[in-house]
């Protein structure tokens, strides 16, 4: 079994996408993460839902825990209102150094110890600077533990 | 909104489960993670998806991805059968600083910054010792673009 054979389309966002647009998406479709496309059309990065969550929140509270809890109840409700028209390429923080992308002949052991490496439940599959779909966490564990 | 208002009941699992077994109930329910119960009944670990992976896939294959792309098909698709009665206290890798675990009194700005920041879709709640639930990436965005 290799990649090719567990990848599904997945939905894309760009860089100039609102924010609150690509939570809005990430929460609807229930998704494990997002691909972000990049300027040329290829992937720029690949965000779990924890990191699209990271892009809303302002970055001193992910920092330190302490200045988080000094925010009042009123104001934390309404932290993602104040997103307004900041789009992914705003929010970005620095990218890490291996993103979850691999080519369509990756085996499941490749997958598996990619996202676990990476931590991310969403494998991009590219072929030739082509995106060609996205493996997931959840359909890489149903077709191994089917097998 | 506080931890107490977004909680759910969630499984759990012992650190002497069956890492097979583990798997199995991420697929089955199709949960963002799991929480692992130490001896003394509190939270020992919570697991992300990519992390209850992590315990299936062996360390040399996610240390370095030259060494898991030698593996060949048949043998990397029969991983998972190499698991036999492996534990979660048998696989467990060293644990992080700081766990996805809170009070009930946590705002959606501090659960936020807590999933942001340790990479977890899952937190853990937790009143004096005592397991109330979880909070998942899912509620708390739902209920977050609901508001």
């Amino acid at each position: 079994m290799r990649a090719r054979d567990l990848l599904a389309d997945f939905p894309v966002v760009g860089l100039d996408s609102p924010v609150i647009d690509v939570a809005r998406l990430l929460a609807d479709q229930d998704l494990p993460g997002l691909i972000v496309i990049g300027d040329d059309g290829t992937p720029f990065t690949i965000l779990p839902g924890t990191q699209v969550l990271r892009l809303a929140v302002p970055g001193y509270c992910v920092d330190d825990p302490a200045l988080a809890r000094v925010v009042d109840e009123a104001h934390a409700d309404a932290f993602l209102r104040a997103l307004d028209g900041r789009t992914v390429r705003d929010a970005l923080p620095e990218q890490p150094r291996e993103l979850p992308v691999t080519d369509p002949g990756a085996t499941v052991l490749e997958l598996a110890a990619l996202m676990a490496r990476t931590r991310s439940p969403l494998v991009a599959v590219v072929d030739d600077g082509r995106l060609l779909g996205a493996v997931t966490l959840q359909a890489l564990l149903d077709r191994m533990l089917a097998a």
